[in-house]
């Protein structure tokens, strides 16, 4: 299939390798700026340009890898109305003027760090099903793992990873700053963090529950809440976790 | 050094076969309950009790590995009173009547999973620095790394883990919910959970947060909240988490 990609950032990066080790033909890459297309034109060595209009009319799809905000500007500016255009967002909507379907790849990727796709779930989703059927096949040939979800399924998909890795983080970058107050290094509790994400691809996560609130430990809570008096919105976040570990537990 | 374990749950365990692989005498087992220090006597393949009368008194270390509640009660009956006990817990206090000191691999222990103790933290914790410097020379005979802590240091790591291991896992808990009810596979998130945390492993977690609240993408975090509607403790945590995500970024 010949492709062309509109964007040239880590997914648009990733995604490019990965079609071209695949066998797909990657005809041109372009990007808002000259500077991008060249460095993704020149890895995939390919052709670039940062000028909508100087796009090749010759590709059968053309994948467009922004962020959210100018997804609905660059396809409203697409300028092939017959040909196949599908973004890579989670979150953005199918029903953008311009924009056929959804090619998502449930992944965070780094520029640095090489990605193996094969692993990687792909989230399809169609205007119609040629559309889907054509996205699901382009899918197959670079990982094993492909969905076909509707809009609602791709919006609960993404809400759950904002909450498993977003928020996680965030929880680590809490944990990290407790740790610092008292000279503490972040790296005492990474094999604890392996180990509990280790634990999760096994068990389901509820059942793996561990902590003080899980075992109504009103000790220690009480001691932790303490420990967090002058840190008003850590205090509130310990809180309403703990109490929803507890109302999780009720609710199974 | 001869040592008695006192508990007989996946602390002790894996931590008496650890002692054992690094030639130290584990001389006796002791739980409350008979059946628990038979399996692990056999396990260690040494002798057992429940009869705290009938505890050795030929050890030069007792390890205390009993769930919170029960240490001041079991610490306070222990009757070798010129003998070293301590205790294994992140939380517990090291001014409990009985206890010299505090031997915490910063670890979550499963019963079925063998543990390689070399990669384990330790925090040592001791009522004088000689219980101190025997409790340092014993965690460095089985790990790598140990750390010596005072009483709110040790707090600190343990609201911290807290925080990034307990609460974690209630997030990929809160992610599975969401996904069930649209009838989707937690699986399809492992891969993003995998890579989430193998980014801390080499970046302060805050340098690498992703999502909508760091964008401070409000047309998602809006969506998002919708979504959530009829959920209002998820809602009260989606908001409370993406407040905190925007606070951190400002105070970093």
């Amino acid at each position: 299939m010949k492709i062309a990609l509109l964007g040239s950032g880590n997914v648009a990066t990733h995604l490019g390798k990965a079609l071209q080790l695949a066998g797909h033909h990657v005809i041109q890459v372009w990007s808002r700026t000259e500077e991008h297309s060249k460095r993704l034109g020149e890895i995939l060595s390919i052709s670039y340009t940062s000028d909508l209009s100087l796009l090749s009319g010759e590709a059968d799809l053309y994948i467009l890898s922004v962020t959210d905000d100018y997804i609905i500007d660059i396809a409203s500016k697409f300028p092939f109305k017959q040909k196949l255009l599908v973004h890579t967002s989670g979150s953005s909507s199918l029903d953008i003027r311009g924009i056929s379907g959804v090619f998502y790849p449930i992944q965070t990727f780094s520029r640095q760090k090489e990605v193996d796709f094969s692993n990687i779930p792909i989230a399809i989703e169609g205007k119609d099903e040629s559309v889907a059927d054509l996205l699901s096949n382009l899918a197959l040939s670079i990982t094993t793992k492909v969905i076909r979800l509707n809009s609602e399924q791709r919006k609960a998909l993404h809400v759950a990873a904002v909450f498993a890795c977003n928020f996680s983080n965030h929880l680590y970058a809490v944990a990290d700053s407790i740790l610092r107050n008292q000279n503490l290094d972040f790296d005492l509790i990474v094999p604890l963090v392996a180990e509990t994400t280790e634990k999760i691809k096994s068990n389901p996560p509820a059942s793996v529950q561990t902590g003080p609130a899980i075992r109504k430990d009103q000790i220690t809570l009480d001691s932790h809440l303490q420990f967090l008096e002058k840190h008003s919105e850590l205090k509130e976040l310990y809180k309403l976790l703990s109490q929803s570990i507890i109302n999780f537990e009720r609710k199974a």
